[in-house]
C-alpha cells in the first residue's frame, strides 16, 4: 500500500502547505483534481490489496469478468448470433472495449449522452436503443453521427422519423435507423405488423435516413423465474417483431439488424427466426436478481455466469447483539430487491434501507461475527443502478488491484 | 436558448474539427471537459428557460429554496436552537454556503469525503456525524483537521477513541470529538447513560482529543406519520442522550454541542433540554416522503416547507391508450416509495420502476394527456439519494435558469 504521507510531503514540498491557508485551487501547474489527489490521497495506486481500499467501493473480479465474456461469446457463436452488449449496465468504456475486442459487433446505449461518452473513448459501433424526441437531443444525435459513422438510433413513431430526417439533412448526415417494435409491454416501440412495417417504409423513403432493421426488447422477460417459462415468454414477445421482419424482407427493406434479448434469455433468443444479436448487459457482472432465477441447467440458481461485481464495505458499529452496521447503505447499493448478498458468508442477511448505513443481521448459524473495521463484500442486488452510483471501479485479480476503471458514463441519463 | 451550432463553429474555427479525426482530448489549451462542452453543448447557459433543458435533469426552485431556509431559521430562532444542516441531502457547496450565510452554525456531513469536498469549497464548520474506523480514513480525517480547524467528528466506541487520539498525535493535531449516543435503534452510537459517559470521559482524558459534546439522531422518528406520534417518539428517543448530557455536565465535561433531530422534528427537538442544534436536511428541497406526513398545523400534509426540488423529464412514447413513457426511470429517480408526484397535475400516477424509463398512468380524471416531446416535473420521492445521481442542479427563478450548481459531493460515499 502506498503511504499517503509521502504524497502529502510532496505536496508540501511543492509549496502548497503554508500553515494558515487552505490548498488553493491550482498549485504550480497542478489541476485542482491533482492537488486534491495529493492532498487527500483519494485515488489509490494499482497494486495495492483490495482490502486496503476506502469503502464503500465498487470491485470487479477480472478473472470472473473475463470468464463471463468468454462464456457469452462461446454460447452465442454456437447458436449463430452475435452480441451487442448494453453499455447502460457498466457505463465503462474499458469494459466496452473488452467486449468489442472479444467479438461483440458493437455496443448498445440507452441515452445520447452515453453514446457520446462511449464514442469519445473509442467505441465506433453504437446502437442507441431509445428514441431522441426533442430538438436539442436530435441535434446532439446528428452531431454525433457526423463523427461516429457506426451510430444507429431507434425510432418508434412517424413524426419523429420526419424530425430526424430534417435534422440529419440540416447537419449534412444520413442517419442510420432501426425501428423499435413493442414486444407487448407498451413501454416503448411501435406495434408489430402493419404499423411497424409502415414506419420502416417511411424511414426508407425519407431522404436523410437509412433503414438498418429493427429491435425489440422485452425487459420483463429477462427475470421470469423458471427457465421454461422464461423461454415461452421471450419467444412469444419476439413473435410480432419476427413477423414484421418477414414483411420488411418481402418489401425489400434493409433488415441487417434484428436486435433483442438480454442476459436472462441469451440462450433462448436465437430460436427467434432472423434475430441477429442480443443486447446482453448484466452477464458481465451478474447480480442477486439474476442469481435468484433458474437457469437452463440449474433450476435453483442462474449460475451460467459468475458474480464478478461487489461493493466492499466496512463494519462501523458492532456493539449490539445480533447486529452490525456498515458504511454501505442505499447510496452505495440502491434499494432494489432482493437485498445484496454477503459474499462467502452464510447465516446472515444484509439490508441497505437507510441512506448511509447498511445493516447485518446474524442468524443462529452465522458463519462469523464481524468486529468494527472488518471489511466484507456484497454481491449487488441489481447491477445497473449500482454501477451508476460510482465514479470508478477497481478491477482486481485475486486480492490485488490491477486496474482502476473510470465509470465514464456514470450519471449520463440525458 | 444558446445555439449549439455557434459553439460548434467556434470549435471548428479553433482547429478541432478536421474532417476525418475525432475531437482530440485537448485542443489549443482547452481541457477535455471544455472541448466536450463545446462539441456537445452538454452544459447550457444560465438564462435559458428550464423547458429547454435536456432531460432528465434536476431543478431547484430558488424562491422556494430561499423560503424554506427562511422558514427554518425563523422557527429555530424562536425556539432558541440553531441549525446545523446536513449536507448529505444536497451534496452541494453552494447550498451549504447559503445555509451558513443565513444563520446556520455549520453543516453536518455523513462521510469523510463529503467533509473534504465541503471544506475545499469554503465551508469551515463541519460536523461529521458518523465514525471513521479504518486507519486510512482516520488519517484522512486528521489531515483534514490540520487545515479545517472547525472539523468535529463522532466517536461511538472506546477503541476508536484511542485510535483517533494516536492518529491525531501523529498528525500533530488535536481532534474535536462528539460522542454519538444511540437513540435506541442500535444502528450507530453507544448506549446512553454510563457507557456514553465513560466514553466521553475517556475522550476527555486522551491527549490528542478534545471533547465537544454529543449527538443523537433518530432517523426513524423523522417519518412517523402523525405529528403527535412523531413528537412522542422524537422526545422519547432523545431522553437517554439528554440524561447523558446532565451527567456529562455534572462531570465537568465540555458539552457545547448537543446535536440531533431533523426536518420531521425541527419544531419538536427544542423541547429536549440542552439540545443546541438540529441536523435538518430535507427541508431545503422537501420530497414526496415528507409531504405524505402530517404536520403540526395540517394533519393531512406536511406543508411547513415548499417542494423546491424536481426532476424534469420528457415524454418519449404516447401511442398507447392510458399510458405514457418518459425518459426518467430508476436511474433518474431511485425506486424509493411513494413514487414521485407529477407537479401540478391530478388524476395520473408515475412509476420509476424500470432503469431508463418512467411510466405515467392516466386515471379517468387526468388533468391532461401528454404528447411525445412534452416535458413535466416530478417532485422526487426521497431527495437525498436522488440528488446523489446528478452532477449538477439547475437553479431556476420562475422558468428561467439563474444558476447551475455542481453537486460536488455527489458519489462521495467513502
Amino acid at each position: 500500500m502506498t503511504d499517503p504521507f509521502s504524497r502529502r510531503h510532496f505536496l508540501h514540498a511543492a509549496g502548497a502547505g503554508a500553515a494558515s491557508v487552505w490548498i488553493p485551487r491550482t498549485v504550480h501547474g497542478y489541476t485542482e483534481a491533482e492537488v486534491r489527489k495529493m492532498a487527500f490521497n483519494e485515488r489509490v495506486e494499482e497494486g495495492i490489496s483490495k482490502w486496503d481500499l476506502d469503502t464503500p467501493c465498487l470491485i470487479v473480479d477480472l478473472d470472473r469478468l473475463e470468464g463471463n465474456l468468454d462464456r457469452m461469446q462461446t454460447t452465442l457463436a454456437r447458436n449463430g448470433i452475435a452480441s451487442r452488449p448494453h453499455a447502460k449496465t457498466h457505463k465503462c468504456p474499458a469494459i466496452a472495449r473488452l467486449q468489442v475486442a472479444t467479438g461483440s459487433v458493437g455496443i448498445c446505449v440507452a441515452k445520447i449522452s452515453e453514446a457520446e461518452v462511449m464514442f469519445e473513448h473509442g467505441i465506433e459501433q453504437i446502437l442507441m436503443t431509445t428514441v431522441n424526441v426533442t430538438p436539442r437531443k436530435i441535434r446532439r444525435a446528428m452531431h454525433l453521427k457526423k463523427w461516429c459513422t457506426g451510430f444507429i438510433q431507434a425510432v418508434d413513431n412517424p413524426a419523429n422519423a420526419r424530425d430526424l430526417s430534417a435534422a440529419a439533412a440540416e447537419a449534412g448526415v444520413v442517419a442510420d435507423i432501426v425501428v423499435d417494435v413493442d414486444p407487448g409491454g407498451h413501454r416503448s416501440g411501435i406495434t408489430a405488423g402493419a404499423p411497424a412495417l409502415e414506419l420502416a417504409q417511411l424511414v426508407d423513403t425519407l431522404p436523410a435516413l437509412r433503414l438498418r432493421g429493427l429491435l425489440c426488447y422485452d425487459g420483463g422477460a429477462q427475470h421470469v423465474q423458471a427457465f421454461a417459462d422464461r423461454r415461452t415468454r421471450a419467444l412469444s414477445s419476439l413473435e410480432g417483431a419476427a413477423e414484421t421482419l418477414v414483411q420488411m424482407n418481402r418489401s425489400g427493406l434493409d433488415t441487417r439488424v434484428f436486435s433483442g434479448g438480454g442476459t436472462g434469455t441469451y440462450n433462448i433468443d436465437h430460436e427467434t427466426p432472423g434475430l441477429t444479436d442480443v443486447q446482453v448487459g448484466s452477464y458481465v457482472f451478474m447480480d442477486a436478481q439474476y442469481l435468484a432465477l433458474g437457469g437452463a441447467h440449474n433450476p435453483d440458481k442462474y449460475d451460467d455466469f459468475a458474480p464478478a461485481l461487489t461493493v466492499m464495505t466496512t463494519v462501523v458499529n458492532a456493539q449490539y447483539e445480533g447486529l452490525a452496521t456498515t458504511d454501505a447503505g442505499a447510496k452505495a447499493n440502491t434499494i432494489n430487491q432482493p437485498w445484496p448478498i454477503i459474499a462467502g458468508e452464510t447465516g446472515m442477511s444484509y439490508t441497505a434501507g437507510s441512506d448511509e448505513y447498511g445493516s447485518i443481521r446474524y442468524g443462529d448459524d452465522a458463519s462469523r461475527i464481524y468486529a468494527v473495521g472488518d471489511k466484507l463484500e456484497l454481491i449487488v442486488s441489481h447491477c445497473d443502478p449500482v454501477v451508476n452510483l460510482y465514479d470508478q471501479m477497481y478491477g482486481v485479480r485475486g486480492d490485488t488491484v490491477e486496474v482502476i476503471w473510470p465509470v465514464s458514463a456514470r450519471g449520463k441519463s440525458v
